[in-house]
């Protein structure tokens, strides 16, 4: 039996509730730490949603989401990287050591000058996130969402971004969703930790079928992914941080959320 | 304006059609290849349905779809294996060259164990391809199948598997759809030419939002991918055969299929 020391629970996991409940319920169930969606902390500001956590001793352990790079038009550009900007600053307000980055993809850029414009937008911000000590922690897509939210797709193509920038504060999410398929996920999970490239680490299920291709993820033992050898991997690569329970999924955000919560500590028992 | 001569169409794309109607009617149209899939021509025979399409004067370019390695229980693989072997026998009846391979994949098969079934499957069926001198062309296909339809998703893991047979029997096909995310597409395409084993181009395009994982495929020119410059690289390897049109879509197939059919070849001229 796993103890819950190292979970986190990102909010949008539990959308139904506001920050407030979710912190309180976490609290109760034994969880650590959150992952906090900029969605879920705009009401209250960064600072006293970053507070509110604290005192209830829950670690922050993420803000999500930056990142967004790719469009058409330059001015659309101009105005993401000032968004990501601010984030920064509320990174440091909310206490989370990093944010990750969906690097974006747009149906009217083709993939390379995309992936051009993303590392464009990672060197815009990159000076701002060194001088407030705010990690950036590229977060490969599944290749299903090259097209519309990140032609960032595999763990390599994220660290070779890593290589480019040579800084400590650019690094990689693991996430099981979106690089379980890739053949080379050991080999590149190891790769990262030798650059002591892994910010974090986030786990959910691959249902089959998906209903829906953003909002179906399963719960960790009811799909496909071997979780537990992931995670040995990503530990045995020098990652001491929590795990990350990341869910999307229109048919648990149905259901009454308490339950929910306690289906979400079982499985990371069991599963995870 | 690209001329017909080298364009194919799977007879799949044009699904309400049977095939005597398919052949006769992609004539008119001036395409000069057809890929049969297997559904297509069971109720003629094979040897029938490549009869039918020689004297219209149309190539049989491919036969699809052989494959689905992977089952947890191994006497249903070993079905397979032998409904595969009938495919082997059957191209040569129909006149194709090769079969396309799905590998197969499983949601109670984990993805190490389910890549071993694979090559499990291919090794079994490799000496009566060699001895009906009918190719076998490993289709990666795109990593959101991975669970349930093949856990070969990339060229890379593909030519390694070429490499792993070292046979002039083994190939791959470069699908559009299934790889334009890759950010290794134009290195792999490079290796596949060098070692003689692209046996198949097929195209499409990547609508966004995707309606549907599977039968909402777009028509060339509608999405994201840029197919000249895929086009230029798999030519540039040295691969000279046909371009396939593979589309499965409710949308057109709900369609007049003759109006369709003339979509098919106008965006072919524009869009590939």
């Amino acid at each position: 039996m796993e103890n819950l020391e190292r979970l986190a629970i990102h909010s949008i996991t539990t959308k139904p509730w506001d920050l407030q409940t979710a912190v309180m319920k976490y609290k109760d169930a034994g969880v650590r730490g959150i992952s906090i969606w900029k969605e879920a902390y705009e009401a209250l500001g960064a600072k006293k949603a970053g507070q509110l956590a604290h005192s209830a001793g829950l670690d922050v352990v993420s803000l999500i989401r930056g990142g967004f790079f790719v469009h058409p038009v330059k001015e659309e550009r101009e105005v993401r990287i000032a968004r990501n900007l601010s984030m920064i600053h509320e990174a440091a307000e909310l206490g989370a050591p990093h944010i990750v980055l969906v690097c974006g993809a747009h149906p009217n850029v083709r993939i390379e000058e995309a992936r051009r414009q993303v590392a464009e937008g990672i060197s815009e911000i990159l000076p701002a996130a060194e001088r407030e000590r705010i990690k950036l922690a590229i977060e490969p897509l599944h290749p299903m969402y090259a097209a519309d939210r990140s032609v960032i797709n595999t763990l390599s193509e994220a660290l070779d971004l890593c290589d480019y920038f040579e800084s400590s504060h650019v690094g990689i999410v693991v996430d099981v969703y979106h690089t379980w398929w890739d053949p080379e996920l050991h080999v590149q999970i190891e790769r990262a930790g030798r650059g002591n490239r892994i910010f974090a680490f986030h786990v959910c299920d691959w249902k089959t079928p998906l209903e829906d291709m953003l909002e179906d993820r399963g719960l960790m033992g009811e799909g496909n992914i071997d979780i537990p050898s992931i995670r040995k991997t990503v530990e045995k690569a020098g990652f001491s941080g929590f795990v990350e329970v990341e869910i999307f999924s229109r048919r648990y955000w149905a259901l009454d959320q308490d339950i929910w919560l306690g289906m979400i500590v079982d499985s990371y028992r069991k599963s995870v």
